[in-house]
């Protein structure tokens, strides 16, 4: 087993610095991001992403899952580091021995690097505020097999803790890249897709409106929806029917429902 | 106008009750619950549902919709209580001239007040443990025309600040009923009704499947899923396709997905 730095001290300089990191400005300060829990950092290693920091706590009970996941950060020339469980509580909230986490790269999320043809659905959301949302957003993703997630102009902070744990997993499978509405659309035209908006202002009821792959689903903001000039340029404006009282959904739980009738149609 | 009761002090014993609202055990004690925000306590009123206190800002500018809720407070005999933005910034937290909050009693939850005939669909979660999911899923029953949200064993409670607000006022409108297993089995089954479980399990795909109104759609707990004894008791279980990595959904948008097809083949 590869030497292991050992925490014994609050006052460390790496404590600090995995607390510094639930913070926006200094994730993007430092380009990492953090992830915690053994089940997270576990769907990360499955799908061949691993930390480049892993930090558990000293006398731990063994695990099979901890020891792969050690296995798989010493391969990867990465670094573990042990802390006392008192301080490893402090950087994740979490007073449990089996508290893991782990200090990840950023990805690159630039739309020039979404290969469209990947997959026949991709989800796109229009300043969408709240990182539970978008987390939840990428696991939907995940399960109708979408290639990924498209942020437009400002929306959370898909790197936050609350976003990566409401992925699921998902933020380490599907691709993920941001872009203003002014670059996205030069993108999104400068080869085949169909950009589709949850509308609602449009009568076309999202059950027969027609599909086609590659298949852009865009959902706008919780409190304004999209604007319209962006609902204008899109191919299709199809609506959910609304029969209450009130005229929208949750933004995640509208980007869900039409992701799963776009992969009744276009799946397979 | 009516007397409006006027609070200047930060150690009003008024302040000390809206701010244990937040505290789930105050909540039952005192059988009342919190709703803030002009949006939230609008869709209430419009619903026909008008707050026993209504706290208003002092110097406040005026408002129509602010208007409408003091007079519909007024006229059912409520009491309207203002005060010192400040002060009320300490209530809810937010500081606007324009907060508003409203103390409600809490509804009657028992099972027995469910009347089944009065929608195609219904749903059920069961231990459902996220405040926002529990909003979510009011709101999607909103959304479909559903009866109402049964919450069966330990859930997140529904009156709690979080709940109330991803819910947008469909707490408002949706019937909301807590039972045990063992209470919600037996009075289902005194009656019509179809019970639907969201299961991993079973193969019969959610579009294929044959829904019955009165319809009760079933989802679990976030991390566990449903028991697999409740989903044996289940007149049909269904399976959402999964064809990432992840092996299931976030449980309101399970829920959504499968109210909207329900809805698709039982609804008009």
């Amino acid at each position: 087993m590869a030497h292991r730095r050992t925490i014994t001290g609050f006052s460390n300089p790496l404590v600090k610095f995995l607390r510094s990191l639930r913070d926006k400005k200094y994730r993007k300060r430092e380009k990492r991001f953090l992830a915690e829990g053994l089940r997270l950092l576990t769907d990360a290693r499955e799908s061949g992403v691993v930390p480049e920091m892993l930090v558990m706590a000293t006398g731990r009970e063994p695990h099979p899952l901890l020891d792969a996941l050690e296995a798989a950060v010493d391969a990867a020339g990465g670094e573990v580091v042990e802390m006392d469980q008192e301080i490893l509580a402090k950087v994740t909230g979490k007073d449990n021995p089996q508290a893991v986490a782990g200090v990840f790269a950023e990805f690159d999320t630039r739309i020039t690097q979404v290969d469209r043809s990947a997959a026949p659905i991709w989800l796109v959301a229009q300043a969408l505020r709240d990182p539970g949302n978008l987390g939840t957003m990428l696991r939907t993703g995940d399960a109708v097999g979408a290639g990924g997630l498209i942020l437009i102009d400002d929306c959370a902070d898909p790197f936050s803790v609350e976003a990566v744990r409401a992925s699921m997993g998902a933020i380490f499978t599907q691709k993920l890249a941001m872009a203003r509405w002014d670059e996205f659309l030069p993108w999104l035209r400068s080869g085949p897709g169909q950009l589709v908006a949850a509308s609602l202002r449009d009568p076309t009821d999202y059950r027969v409106a027609p599909y086609q792959a590659p298949c852009f689903l865009m959902v706008g903001n919780e409190s304004q929806g999209l604007p319209e000039a962006y609902e204008q340029s899109c191919d299709l404006r199809v609506t959910i029917p609304m029969r209450g009282r009130a005229d929208s959904l949750n933004a995640a739980v509208a980007g869900a429902v039409l992701a799963y009738e776009a992969l009744a149609r276009l799946g397979d």
